[in-house]
């Protein structure tokens, strides 16, 4: 996203704060992310640095990717650096085990600052197509509705819409479980259960999402829109995602810890799913997709006997 | 759909009228449908006929799949035939051009009976994986609550789920729709837009047609369950579909006419979609989505023009 802004607006100096030192030296020697989509090449107002005090300094806006489960530690290391002003627009997206807590909780909190300005960016978005430039469409979501004004003059373009909302809590429960949703229909997949399969999957887990969202102060129609629905129809029917790929390999016979001691990313979905059985009861929502895929992580269920339960499931009138 | 139940209940004597003397001698002497799916066998308590009479003497349930703009002229002409009684459980899905009825009006229309029994069969539902028996849920819609426990009965088994409803409304508009956002869906990839403008598109769709569904009296979360969201994202993201192959075609730069007249199926969307501008205006909905497809097949419109117009819309708030 940094990449994108700083295509957008060559005037502005863009500061990424890496780790490795190698990715660091070939942005800024080749402006090219040798890690990640290394044919890419990067607008040269993009600077890398793996100083977080140099990547901060002066900032007007901080773009967060820092998976969830690691959040809390990286921003407590960097807090002396941060401006309590700085808005920090968050792409990172799930649930922290055993705390349950989204990122808009999560930031402040690790920075020591309840008044940290938060955005939630979200929607359906491969990296990829955006660095083409293919028309992209995407959510803002903050209480602050001068502060989502100023993100989307930031960030909207030719090829990339952003719509503004206030309902930080429907857009972060949305990014954080279709990643687990994604876990099912790669199940589905890796079982070759089929399109119909899939799509009664998808649109049932998109229901138990909004279900659990609305119980916990989202707006319905944040859950049927572009961070909803739009972000799961892409997650869970385009074959692209890391979580999804965990699902196929369950679904095909794969063991988890085979799975992920082969991956180099986080899927994101295997630890949010450890939390939805916790929300469910917490909430009183009956979700029976998403809790199958937190059994079958835990080892309690297999996909096939998912599969199973699922479709003996009392036939009920649609409410 | 016939052929299911035969199968499923093979005491049943399952009749289908047909138009084809050939694809009626291909069911009967080899039980294979020669045009539809000739490699499928069909269980042998499926008998063809051409005589509507025969095969309606008797029936408990009738499903209907005859096109909706020639079901009117089609029911008319064996009316004689049909006991008052006898259960219509639909299968087409559309609005009638000019007259913008639905199956639920078309039917009790024509055979000249307000009170003729009417259920909708709706949902993700690809025949040929039906015909697989790969797991599908699907919905019933009917105002007659009793009628819905029966044709759920009739129908669901192992691989099948049936959930019942009483929104026909939204049933009903849901699938006709999704045909002229198929068309849309296939437009984005004829252009080669990608996946990110795919979900944005259909998420907008999906919206569009809960907005019109639910001022015409259908249950939002009809539009958002199966024969919804779910059928919407089967018929957008799959490939198989005839109205999504019609939009693929006019993405690429053909013409509708070529179009329309190498194929040997109807695609339904392109008749629902002249409906579409007129129930916009008439129920007020802003349909921006919907609306330039009904524009793209009048000609008043291109392709490329209209993701430039849906791109330069006003950024807006989500609601």
């Amino acid at each position: 996203m940094a990449a994108h802004v700083a295509t957008r607006k060559s005037q502005l100096e863009v500061n990424m704060l890496v780790r490795d030192p190698q990715v660091c030296r070939s942005i800024n020697e080749e402006h090219r992310n040798c890690k990640y989509f290394p044919q890419h090449k990067l607008p040269e107002n993009v600077i890398a640095t793996t100083d977080a005090k140099a990547a901060l300094l002066g900032a007007d806006f901080c773009f967060h990717a820092v998976p969830v489960q690691f959040s809390s530690s990286f921003l407590e290391e960097i807090a002396n650096h941060v401006d309590p002003g700085l808005p920090f627009i968050s792409l990172s997206k799930g649930l922290e085990l055993n705390t349950l807590r989204t990122m808009s909780q999560i930031i402040p909190k690790a920075l020591k600052n309840p008044r940290q300005p938060y955005v939630a960016l979200s929607g359906p978005s491969f990296a990829l197509e955006l660095m083409n430039e293919l028309p992209t469409a995407m959510v803002v979501a903050t209480k602050d509705k001068k502060m989502a004004n100023s993100v989307q003059q930031l960030m909207a373009c030719r090829n990339l819409r952003i719509n503004t909302s206030s309902d930080v809590t429907g857009v972060e429960i949305a990014g954080a479980l279709k990643n687990v949703l994604a876990i099912a229909a790669g199940i589905v997949e890796g079982l070759n259960l089929g399109n119909n399969s899939m799509a009664a999957l998808v649109s049932q887990g998109c229901s138990e999402i909004r279900w659990l969202a609305t119980k916990m102060g989202a707006k319905s129609t944040t859950l049927t829109g572009l961070s909803g629905t739009g972000d799961i129809m892409l997650t869970c029917f385009v074959s692209l995602s890391r979580n999804r790929t965990v699902g196929v390999r369950l679904g095909s016979g794969e063991k988890l810890d085979d799975i992920l001691s082969s991956m180099n990313q986080v899927a994101e979905g295997v630890t949010t799913a450890g939390a939805v059985i916790a929300l469910a009861q917490k909430y009183k929502v009956k979700m029976p997709v998403l809790t199958a895929v937190a059994r079958i992580i835990d080892n309690e269920l297999t996909p096939t006997k998912a599969v199973f339960e699922l479709m003996n499931l009392p036939q009920v009138e649609e409410v």
